[in-house]
């Protein structure tokens, strides 16, 4: 349907033409398969799909048949129709199709709507386009298996998506959005620069991070650590397995069982795999008596916890079953709770600004249907997250329902260089746990009281931040991250021992460099590295050798000339100390 | 006995003394109470005890009463006797005793030897020495329940243990020393020092790292990564948890067992707590063809890893469930197995003097009665640890049958300060793990060949190497590792503002200091930092402010006067840079 606004061209409803793109869609894959049986055909984010019952198995060559067919109907401008029809009557139309009579049978009036184009008839709420010929641009993407209503045990339907625009250049922009993150995909590069790997044989969503992926993770953690420590956190180690019965008292048993990883016998106990490490926290406070003089006590830790997912949702490091949390817990009297959350988001700004983000999404996470703890303890600790974010400036929206069983959060979203969202920062306070575990300190007074807990984590997992990172980069780290900065490439033979002289300063230096001695030629050296994605190539040659300089190639393919070795160390480890995101 | 060397003083025999003095408690004990079931009474390391079956349970106070008893018999000069006698005669003797009896009934011979002194008679091999008066230094330690037999379905005993020695001048040294242990233990001391805890709510053997602990023990990673790094091994993270079968084909299933955890359930498919690290290095191993150009691989790991013991056997930090290796695996070629195995003595040696310990006991230890793998592999395997160790020029010792299942291995241990030892680094060479995993690499002439793979750790574990820092140092730490460095105490509190500047300027630096601003006077202050063994006190007042100086005290008590705050700082970041022991 087309909507004219007052002074502007006319605007199309974009739902309302993938919708009717998904009906083109059916009706194209009737003209090659008489006999299909037909599913449902949303329109979706970019598109649409359909499922369908097919003869055979579709392969990829279909799709630009089916593409045909559309785009004759396309080209025929045939009308949508609307008509309302008794039950009786759709059951008549849809006979041959046995989905869409057990869809009428669910319908609750006694009346159903029914669209048709030409020949085609779908049962279906509309709206639509006014004819076939108001479809944009599209294209068919992808096949995959659908279980008819989402159920493994009906019908394994055939899917077939596709994405459809207004104009023809807005769908190609979007294809190339999608074909750069494909190029992207952390779980492409990941493989390719050797950064991890998931292993079946080990079990689903248990990573295995490589000496690349390690050495970006170790550089992260530890800025991470001095910089926490720089803030007055204290960074403490805990066990990733306990009793059963410290998550019975904190709640979570009861209200986060299906996330829990069933439990395991020592000795007629049972214990579990953490899930968080809260309790450990929590323990630590609790072996002796603190005083009001000594809060806030900020424990952080890089707290690797394991979560159960069913197979299916898993995601390469994006979704997992073990991840490593850059977790912190405050303790606090309530009134540092508002400085304490202050603090917090600030250090979370000073960190994604580090990696490069500069635009967030923030959203405030009120009480879920499951929770525990009062009514007050919930307003209380609402509010004051509320508060952080009017005293630190910033934007934010009310997500409703979706905070933790034991509190509310604050959920800061990135925007990675393509534009896309990524979980970023969480912060949670709770009133909850100090309860349930009896965690107090000492007043002015000499008199126990609660304290109040914050849980945060400022990257959320080094798993899902890695994967964001990898896309956010396309995998050419910056040079302080990167794996290996500099790749040492002699000329020829006679070159390799400067070449390693060269390695030795870098390294005595602090930087990640290495020599590629392969008896290869320099133009494919040079060719290995950039596949690599090494941000610096230091080609040696005679001049270089008799100079004690290095001839720069950057990533990105700009030559710098030669450089005195003494100033390239100098150079990259001032943005190396900078942390500079481009050099 | 006493053994008369030539030339020599007469040697005592310290064992036979001991246990005599054992017999000569029991008397004592008979003395007091005529109703006293006898178990058994051995000598053991330093003395003897003695099992007893009593009226009621001793409290300490009964120790000295039954000491005196044991002057007296010494006094007495009372010959010991041996004699021997058939069963039926011994049966007659130790009517009275079931204990003794149940003994006699499973000796084999037709006669049994029993020993007198005066009136008092025991079952007993011997041998002894030849009068009571023979009898050195003793003192009665400690009181202990024990079963009978060591089973804990026959009845509790009340054990009495005693030391004794050939000299007063010896019982004396031998006393100071244990006291001097218990001053060090590291239970006491983590408490003390707030290291750790093991808290008996997530469960016994596991540790939970406080902020000062954890900061020791981050400073030893530093330490330990950098130089690992240096050496051209590489970091790698891998999960804590993975399908069972991995640990079937391993091994670990068949000759393991006991000491795994129990298994989890996941969608089926059970899964356990990583016993080692190993089987992830091999996964990343595997994940890609590897050259023989791209070996040795060195994989290091601080991976935490869990092993179920008994609850009776977990003691503190040296023994627990769950605990950190200090892990790598060297993944390579056989020819370059022997210099591979030298570089690992190296990096121990090198690493363990950083911490001070310049004494070890080195064992070869051989294959076991449970094992994997061919006879070949075995003595191929313990021929390359034994020409490692001569390579090196390091004295050993062969422990028969003391391997892993999979393979020989080399056993370091270390001596502390007080001449005890502890178990240091490990080395084992393993041909079976590469064999079951299919673990190859591509040799020159392009074929694959089975990798040869090094398990070693350097430091063991944190945790108890830890325990045997703390136990080595006493609690205080050199300067590079101590949790806190540098204690500033202002006289008054018009010196705060002073003493805050140079806690700015020594943690810019990168030293570990705080003020202790607290309410209390100079000398309380200074009190507290030694009891927490900080290395420096760092005194400031009207002249030190007005000079921009610091007055430096150590924790010895030793007094340096004023320094600039310049100097201070570079003085103990050169201690810190160099890891000086003594400063």
């Amino acid at each position: 349907m087309v909507s004219a606004t007052p002074g502007n061209k006319p605007k199309i409803d974009l739902e309302a033409m993938r919708h009717s793109a998904a009906h083109v869609m059916a009706q194209a894959v009737q003209g090659l398969f008489p006999e299909a049986g037909l599913g449902i055909g949303p329109a979706i984010e970019n598109g649409f799909y359909y499922d369908f019952e097919l003869p055979r198995t579709l392969t990829p060559e279909d799709l630009p048949k089916i593409e045909t067919g559309m785009r004759d109907i396309v080209a025929s401008n045939t009308p949508f129709q609307r008509e309302e029809v008794d039950k009786a009557s759709a059951r008549q139309l849809f006979s041959s199709q046995p989905y869409k009579l057990e869809l009428i049978d669910e319908l609750p009036d006694a009346k159903v709507s029914v669209y048709r184009q030409g020949s085609f008839a779908d049962l279906c709420r509309g709206p639509h386009v006014a004819s076939t010929a108001e479809i944009g641009a599209f294209k068919l993407t992808s096949i995959a298996g659908a279980y008819w209503r989402g159920d493994e045990h009906r019908p394994m339907l055939q899917r077939i998506y596709g994405v459809a625009f207004e104009t023809q250049e807005a769908l190609d922009s979007h294809l190339a959005k999608v074909a750069e993150a494909a190029r992207r995909d952390h779980r492409k590069l990941g493989k390719e620069l050797e950064l991890f790997s998931l292993q079946e044989e080990a079990g689903p969503g248990l990573v295995f991070w490589h000496p690349k992926g390690a050495t970006v993770r170790r550089v992260i953690e530890d800025f991470w650590k001095a910089e926490h420590i720089k803030r007055g956190y204290e960074m403490v180690y805990t066990p990733h397995v306990a009793r059963l019965d410290l998550w019975k008292t904190s709640g979570h048993w009861d209200f986060y069982r299906e996330n829990l990883y069933s439990p395991m016998d020592v000795e007629g106990q049972e214990y579990i795999l953490k899930p968080m490490n809260c309790l450990g926290h929590i323990l630590i406070f609790k072996t002796r008596k603190r005083s009001y003089r000594e809060l806030p006590w900020r424990a952080a830790e890089m707290g690797t916890v394991y979560r159960y997912e069913r197979s299916g949702v898993m995601h390469g490091l994006a979704r997992v079953r073990g991840f490593t949390q850059d977790d912190a817990h405050i303790f606090c009297r309530s009134d540092q709770l508002q400085p304490e959350l202050v603090g917090v988001l600030e250090l979370a700004r000073f960190m994604l600004t580090a990696f490069g983000f500069e635009e967030y999404d923030i959203k405030l996470s009120t009480r879920p249907d499951k929770y525990t703890g009062s009514l007050e303890m919930w307003d209380k600790s609402t509010e004051a997250l509320r508060q952080a974010l009017v005293q630190s400036k910033l934007p934010y929206e009310i997500d409703e329902g979706e905070g933790v069983f034991y509190g509310p959060k604050i959920d800061i979203k990135l925007k990675d260089a393509l534009g896309r969202d990524w979980q970023g920062p969480t912060i949670q306070v709770d009133f909850n746990l100090p309860q349930r575990f009896g965690v107090v300190y000492v007043n002015e007074q000499g008199q126990d009281e609660q304290v109040v807990m914050v849980h945060r984590a400022v990257l959320g997992s080094m798993e899902r931040f890695m994967a964001c990172l990898v896309e956010h980069y396309g995998g050419a780290f910056p040079v302080w991250l990167a794996p290996q900065q500099a790749a040492i490439i002699p000329i020829a033979d006679r070159h390799l021992d400067y070449a390693h002289q060269v390695e030795a300063r870098l390294r005595e230096a602090g930087l990640r460099a290495a020599v590629d001695a392969r008896a290869e030629r320099m133009n494919e050296k040079i060719r290995v590295a950039q596949v690599e994605k090494i941000p610096f190539m230091l080609v040696v040659g005679d001049r270089e050798q008799a100079s004690a300089t290095v001839s720069v190639r950057r990533l990105s393919g700009e030559q710098s000339g030669s450089q005195s070795l003494a100033d390239f160390i100098a150079m990259v480890q001032e943005a190396v100390r900078t942390r500079k995101l481009m050099i």
